[in-house]
């Protein structure tokens, strides 16, 4: 279960490019103000300035708790909610790092994290592009989309849990904790994943509501 | 359990430097011929070439791990033992990718087995320096040292388990796992590590025997 398949599940590395400048126009349209090289650059940066592993690394690190979640739960719909769960933790933690280090203009607007969170954070922490798009005509929706995934590589899923397992649920989790800690409670789930043979892999993030951000009493703010 | 300290738990980042020229003199002793210089090249390229993720991903990423691994085991020298063995298979599998992509020498002893890990595995999975030492009279034993340990980043382990736990022993795993691959039987585990207090993090390996190669019928060698 979850054995390596010996070839990179993706072939196609070009999301990992450390260049920042292939940014397709049509990315420039809805970016809610936002220069998407600049962000890109952002991400990039941040990414170099910190600390790296090796991606075979997490990949099989990640391997090896998504196999301890079968053990433990069996169930494919629980090991995407312990997945999810787990991540949501890591996205509390996470977000501090986020904003201590990438100097990311602030989310002003739910639209704005898409971009945030596409272009700068999964630069930031997986090296991969990752571009926002579906966005609900309301705004209180969009997709993240990309293309290579390191959590990913060397996976094969067992046929019997292929098609109910979100082996990289973890992201989800990821996106909901920190959104939340910028005040915007949302459900993230994936709806594409080339581990299915997806032609990409899509996470979608609807707005619940945006929470109040409680102001400490000794500040005059 | 695991909780992020805020801090990072080595304040020391001199392991990570990417220029491989800090060499001390004293580590070109027992070099089992190798040019030691030339070693940390080799994995500082890799390093390089290779696919990076944030180091923070994998720390947390492995944090979860840890934790799972105690809410189904509670008793932490059953979560050593967990991590050690989920080490194992990944070492089984990660020795095929260092020996496609490090370019190192072969290991014709298993003297220069420490060379390799040290100098070459934790570059270029880890983006740190280790090195051997402790080296036993007959050469059946070593030591590996470093300083810096991406695992354990962030890591505060709770005080109940703190002289019980070997929070990073999925590398003893790994050691043992790759070793075995190229045919030697070792038992690979900590004698110190900095989250205990030490002052450095120590891997002792032990030769049990070495394995003997078996060449497929169908080839003359």
């Amino acid at each position: 279960m979850f054995e390596p398949s010996g070839e990179r599940a993706s072939t196609s590395q070009s999301g990992r490019s450390s260049s920042a400048t292939s940014v397709k126009t049509q990315d420039t349209l809805p970016s809610a103000g936002f220069n998407v090289a600049a962000l890109a650059k952002i991400g990039e940066q941040a990414f170099q300035r910190g600390e790296l592993v090796s991606a075979e690394l997490v990949a099989l690190t990640y391997g090896a708790l998504v196999r301890q979640l079968f053990l433990d739960y069996q169930a494919p719909e629980d090991v995407n909610e312990e997945l999810e769960r787990i991540g949501y933790n890591i996205g509390l933690r996470l977000v501090d790092d986020f904003l201590a280090r990438s100097a990311a203009p602030p989310c002003r607007s739910f639209q704005a994290t898409a971009e945030i969170v596409a272009r700068v954070a999964f630069r930031m922490y997986l090296g991969v592009s990752a571009r926002p798009a579906n966005f609900a005509a309301d705004n209180t929706a969009y997709s993240i989309l990309f293309d290579t995934n390191p959590l990913a590589e060397f996976v094969e899923v067992p046929d019997a849990v292929a098609n109910t397992l979100w082996y990289s649920n973890i992201f989800c989790g990821v996106i909901r904790g920190a959104l939340e800690m910028v005040q915007f409670s949302v459900r993230a789930s994936f709806t594409r994943d080339m581990l299915r043979g997806d032609e990409c892999n899509e996470i979608r993030v609807c707005l619940l509501r945006e929470l109040e951000e409680t102001v400490p009493l000794d500040k005059e703010t």
